[in-house]
């Protein structure tokens, strides 16, 4: 495997062409090799309709490719110019209150919009026509953060017209559509597919059935916007295509659009999603201000490699404060470097910086980068060049021995239907996450359109509430150790109870009669310590009772090998529950102190110090001695 | 009196033709004798307008009937099919930020628009001419949970028109509206009613006169939309007529909907209230999370007995987990019973549960039957079964020692002109309505319009904002005990303050000068202990001082017959209150520990344990001894 | 200068005119000489568009006014009557949301819209005619409380209309707003000033240097509404003219209003302020319940007397508990009279309660006067008869020793920009004023217009964020101590980050490279105590370090005479670095207890007692000895 590259962000069309020359040198001299440019530029390639200036892009292609950098292009259609709202006027989203999103920032577009996805596809294949076949063009970004800014559910009329046809594909009678959501319920019967709306400003919650099939269409309509840009640019290219995603985004289906991409790639930013987007509370909070969620990332990576299919970068790395969380504090120094080996770690093609220079105007301009407004080097730059200068090559990033299972739809229908106040599937499964790294495994994501489970020895698949039914077959067939629940097959299809109640596991003789969710301050507590806690099942059936809760109830039944898990563990639950799956697995766990995380790669384990202290290696990690500072990183041989 | 009884809610609509009549042998052999059938079945009874399907509910009557079940026949009302809105696209109701409530769920409606109304009364009509004589039919429900998903308020322009409408016929001539409601204050005079809105998004608040009018406006528009299928059913069918009202919905006068039905039942749901509607705090939502608030069900209870003119049943009670509370726990076992038992206590007719069995679709798939999705028995079976066994003759319900005034008026005054962000009318009543139960008296909830006090030794009318004359006269003519305040008669029907300054109740010479509210961090202490929260009124006169604040002024003043309360006490006044009180009145009380409830009916009393630890009884309830487990009910003559 | 002045707010109209001349000699005999009339009654002026009432104004002026009273006589144009929105249907202005904030209370107007605004001179003009020349009329009130009711920020189509044609008269063409936007950074570049909208509801944050723009033409909008007025009156009369602000208002430039008027006054309500709007938490609220925050009044009698260039009142006093906060408790007795004399202490030409008499009607019912609602007098009446009975001559206010610059536009900035969570402009230049306070320092407050600061031994220009040249200049030039910073120069006029870097203070090379913004828990320890919070900046430069942060950081540099300020410090941190630049001022500090404060005027010194105990002077204040009571207050010659 090639030794992974650096690389950063840049963007000409903010800078005097006189410049160019020179930060194309000094990243160079920063040891980056790539840069992603072109992604926001469409009022420059496009200044009215059907008015083209090429030049200058033209131009920033020579100058930085000729510098050796390797040259990401994007496709600019996260930020349609003024003029396409007057070609398209409907083309906005709308959201849950009714409201068009406006122009005036980004991301300005409703995805079923079917002229809109046009004008996008007709860009990108101008772009590929001219800069498909240039030498320095490397590879190619579609659009920019999908579904960032809530961008994925929209309730336009052009989403409804969308929604409809798609309905009518599914059904074909809408009589079907009636009997399958179960519209009897309230007389909520319909005559035509015309007669349905998406699932909004309903006077209390919309047929869940209902809601499920929106989420569903919304989602292809994500893959339908990418899609038209994937066919306009393949005749004009060999480089692979790309998209960055981000991060705790649940609304569409990330392996769907990954499965028309060669590379997934994302932004990653820890500082800001512990701020904005983590469930671990306000302590928690404070104690890694300056390090970022030690799991949140390192989940990211095994995930988008999964999206990619092995082929994963690090789009976006936050080098610096950020400006749009909650409080937006600098890293504490060095963690730069540690999350960019994170990165490695777990198999980063690339890593690359956002931004090159901190802009000094518009929306972004509180945003670092690894040169300061004054081109002075921030601080992120040396931590980068660091970096590079320890770069070589790593073995190949292999397989992970645990397997985790992770499936948007499920989140949709836990969010549809999200019975307690904490009970959000994003959540259950990070927790899961959480306590593996905490036990010093480390994990592959897996699809729920897996077919094949025999490179896991360990198999986690929580909260998956609707069975895909390859992955169902697949745990039928698997040797090794397998762990789902709560909540696992919960649901048809359509959104309903199966007849045979849940979780109809293959080899777990159980069946779920019933559900409770649990106030915070409600846990229920487990014979061997711990709890369950937000999410609790009553199972019956023959399965043998492997732990029970302290009322005597099961709470995870089956076999070692196949168990199913009738709850939502504590921490104290979930380290017991993993370390034990672990070791009939044949899995080495080790006893990691607060902060303190391992990801091997191959032959060579990362070690990863996110507290705020200094830790003592020794005893810890086998074969590491002496203290780990804080942000400090280690790499040594596996024992 | 007959012996109650037990029911269930059934829906045959959902379930297969074949399955109806075991449904109905499992039902009687539960114990049950009442199913209530038909209320959300518009769809099926008219697919299409005008086009009529009545043979599934002639058989379904017929299956039901002669299993010995008495139906209670439902309109479906609350569920206007999907065609409905072709025929009258602005029948929909519009929330405060002016949308339309959708199609989707149920409740779809303004109770303002005439054109709708006269759809429900002509779909009762029709049911009416049916089933009015089916000796099987031995009730009617109209429609379903008025003002659920609080469907009272709507601003649209049905609303609008019905309001001008409404104000013409009530004040003749514009110009005496803008003098009742004082419009010269900021210009806001009018000169013609088509010139007035709803009080909706006004910049700052809006006059509370003006408010207060429209809150008259949309209750007497629930009365006149009950009215008119009560019209509508009536030549048809001697049963009785009811309506199902739900807890702690305070939006329209229930005891004017009542008085045009022969029974009120209500929909008791106590794990899911009390997560969604206790004002008691996170600690006391802990503690009661499995057994429901111990004074709400009874409150409620005892407020349908009077709106039920003494006629009233548990049209749906809760038989394990809900769906739609922030958190859904199992009751703890035995509370089934114990909530069954504790209506009996209060007088009720009957006891239905909701629903039958747990569909496995649509938006109440994971709201608990009596049955599990797969029809096995769910654990609220066995209890119901249990309650049925041990019923018998009861002696009449009788009359309360005690009277406690409920005016749904008087909220609209509190709501309106909060004062204080805790000031809320239900808040004060249930304060002191639970102060009554936990010294183990038990209570008539009298409603606004009685004349005649005579049968009670103590009444209480807390917060009565606005006289009714006639309680007044009765007050005056009253020969027990009587304790008004705080912010009785603070308003004159107008909205005004009186110009003789409140209260002006009879027989206590005291004016209330000025109020304050207070922060719950600055309570305003009593001298004999306990304070004032929220509330605190200044009074002047020459009315006695039967307790004082810490600070010298006036707390309760009058004679020990006639009393006004000079602000809202917290627990431990309104202990010592209440308690002084009711021996005055010759009342004994009791000293329930924490979670133990009696009530009286006729000779027998109930017992019931709402804490989740066994209680002692010795000492406690003259005449029981032992100890009361959890969720335990015991049933004792009367010391 | 002569004697400070007692008076009133009344509404003739409200009352039956018999009452007139009654309630004169009442306000007489309570030692009140003004009284404010008018300024909600154009419903009662004009009833009908064209058609005048001025008979009962006539009298009413001429009833008090022969009783002895000076009028202010306020123009109607907060209250439009029902009809206006006849003419202009249009006028209303637009919420965040998009709704149109509607007629039935006040203020129901957008600042923008043309036509309204030639109806508010046009009875402007009229008032002037009549009365500008009547002899009781010593002053006029233009409107009322702009802002109130967040009422300047509206995003009507006549705003946006306005806001392209004043867009079109700062920039020319369009490329040039391109270009000082930066509008290339998301292809947000135009075409035409037709294509931008207000920047509301856009998908994410809009550029903030569109918002900053949007804010100046809505500020701009309100000068231009009062100008008119201003305009309209002028030929009429030679009685001053002046506007009544409100407290922490920031959505327009107070100064710039200010300019066109002879006198400022302001609206104080003590308990109102410290409920719905105080940073300083719920312990803080708790105990100055019944006393208001003993610096809330002072800073905004500082900020008025600058904003009427040493003329300012207080138009309305709160006597009693108002109707608006979310808690509405009673001064303790004695704070109406602290109230008055601290406003007198800092120079109020008058002090005028608010209102004369409870009104029994419409939306201010429950907010107390000077009299009852059954005309009695309240408690509030003697403390002002008390005051009324100690005034007498008093020396010039003069000026303070400390000038603190505030700037609207700042704010503007911050709150565009918000990065951290609490970072906030009024909050820091409050922490900033609340230190001074708490030394004994008595404050000037500076328009960001000031061009000398010679009068100022001490000047502090905390936060602000955009340097107006000619300050930056007076601050170069200056003599005494001056301390700028956090976020001073911090943008261009145009929202960008200076080429140079920010603070660009003159006589202080440093050069802010980066900032980062703080979680409540997570402040920068400072080496000498305390610690900066919510904001942080990291320095670089010559300029010597005053004092570092513990990580060894610059804290505050420069020098002794001009330092500059590198985070937002807390109590601890302030009360240091306030004590020694006094220090280096040559001005003496207090060390003063809990809830005492300190005013000089002139030779006078006004020590007042916010804290509700008694708080012994001996030792604290030189020349005072004994114990001052809660809500006490104690005229002495300054040491
Ligand atoms: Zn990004
Ligand atoms: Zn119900
Ligand atoms: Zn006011």
């Amino acid at each position: 495997m090639p030794t992974p590259k650096l690389g950063v962000c840049y963007y000409p069309e903010h800078w005097p062409e006189a410049r160019w020359a020179l930060d194309a040198r000094m990243m160079r001299a920063a040891g980056l090799s790539l840069v992603r440019i072109g992604e926001f530029a469409w009022s420059r390639l496009e200044p009215r309709p059907g008015e083209f200036d090429f030049g200058w892009l033209d131009r920033a292609i020579a100058t930085l490719g000729e510098a050796g950098l390797g040259i990401v292009l994007g496709t600019p259609t996260a930020t349609p110019p003024r003029w396409m709202l007057e070609r398209h006027p409907d083309m906005l989203a709308v959201d849950a209150e009714g409201r068009p999103r406006k122009f005036g920032s980004r991301r300005h577009y409703c995805f079923a919009h079917e002229g809109y996805r046009a004008e996008a596809a007709r860009i990108a294949g101008l772009l590929g026509e001219r800069y498909g076949r240039n030498p320095h063009v490397v590879a190619w970004q579609i659009d920019n953060e999908y579904g960032c800014h809530d961008t994925v559910v929209s309730y336009s009329d052009a989403a409804a017209r969308g929604f409809r046809r798609w309905l009518a594909a599914r059904y074909g009678d809408v009589s079907r559509l009636d009997e399958a959501w179960g519209n009897v319920f309230w007389s909520m019967e319909y005559t035509a597919f015309e007669e349905i709306d998406p699932p909004n400003l309903t006077v209390t919650e919309a047929n869940p059935a209902h809601t499920l099939d929106y989420r569903r269409f919304l989602s292809d309509a994500v893959v339908a916007f990418n899609a038209a840009q994937v066919a306009a640019l393949r005749p004009h290219t060999d480089a692979p295509l790309s998209h960055n995603y981000m991060g705790r985004i649940l609304s569409f289906d990330h392996f769907a659009v990954g499965r028309d991409l060669e590379i997934a790639t994302w932004d990653s930013y820890p500082l800001g999603f512990l701020e904005d987007r983590s469930d671990q509370g306000e302590d928690w909070r404070r104690r890694f201000a300056r390090q970022g969620d030690p799991d949140f990332q390192a989940f990211h990576h095994d995930l988008y490699r999964a999206v990619g299919k092995g082929r994963w970068w690090v789009m976006e790395q936050q080098p610096g404060p950020v400006n749009w969380a909650p409080h937006n504090p600098a890293p504490l120094p060095g963690m730069v470097a540690l999350w960019t080996w994170e990165a490695i770690a777990h198999g980063a093609e690339a890593v690359c910086y956002f931004r090159w220079r901190q802009v000094p105007f518009a929306q972004e301009q509180m945003h670092a980068g690894l040169l300061r407004p004054d081109a002075a080097p921030a601080p992120g730059l040396a931590e980068a060049r660091a970096v590079a200068d320890a770069l070589d090559d790593l073995p190949e990033t292999g397989t992970a021995p645990v397997g985790l299972v992770v499936d948007y739809q499920a989140s949709w229908v836990w969010e549809t239907e999200r019975q307690g106040a904490e009970c959000d599937y994003f959540r259950l499964v990070f927790d899961v996450y959480r306590a593996l790294r905490c036990a010093g495994l480390s994990v592959d994501i897996l699809p729920p359109t897996t077919r094949d489970l025999s490179a896991h020895a360990l198999v986690l698949a929580p909260g998956l509430a609707i069975w895909p039914e390859p992955l169902r077959e697949a745990l039928a067939a698997h040797d090794g150790i397998a762990i789902a629940g709560p909540r696992t097959g919960a649901k048809t299809d359509a959104f309903r109870i199966p007849e045979a109640l849940p979780p109809q596991m293959p080899g777990v003789d159980a069946r779920v009669t019933r559900i409770e969710t649990l106030r915070d301050d409600c846990p229920v507590a487990l014979a061997e310590g711990g709890a369950f806690r937000f999410w609790r099942e009553f199972v019956e059936g023959d399965a043998p009772v492997l732990e029970a809760c302290a009322d005597g109830e099961p709470a995870l039944v089956g076999t070692r090998e196949r168990a199913y898990l009738a709850g939502w563990p504590d921490d104290i639950a979930l380290d017991r529950i993993v370390r034990r799956a672990a070791g009939a697995a044949g899995l080495a766990t080790l006893a990691l102190p607060d902060g303190l995380r391992v990801r091997d790669r191959g032959s060579v384990r990362f070690v990863m110090n996110y507290s705020a202290e200094p830790v003592s290696l020794d005893g810890v990690v086998p074969g590491a001695t002496g203290t780990l500072p804080p942000a400090g990183t280690l790499r040594l041989p596996r024992a």
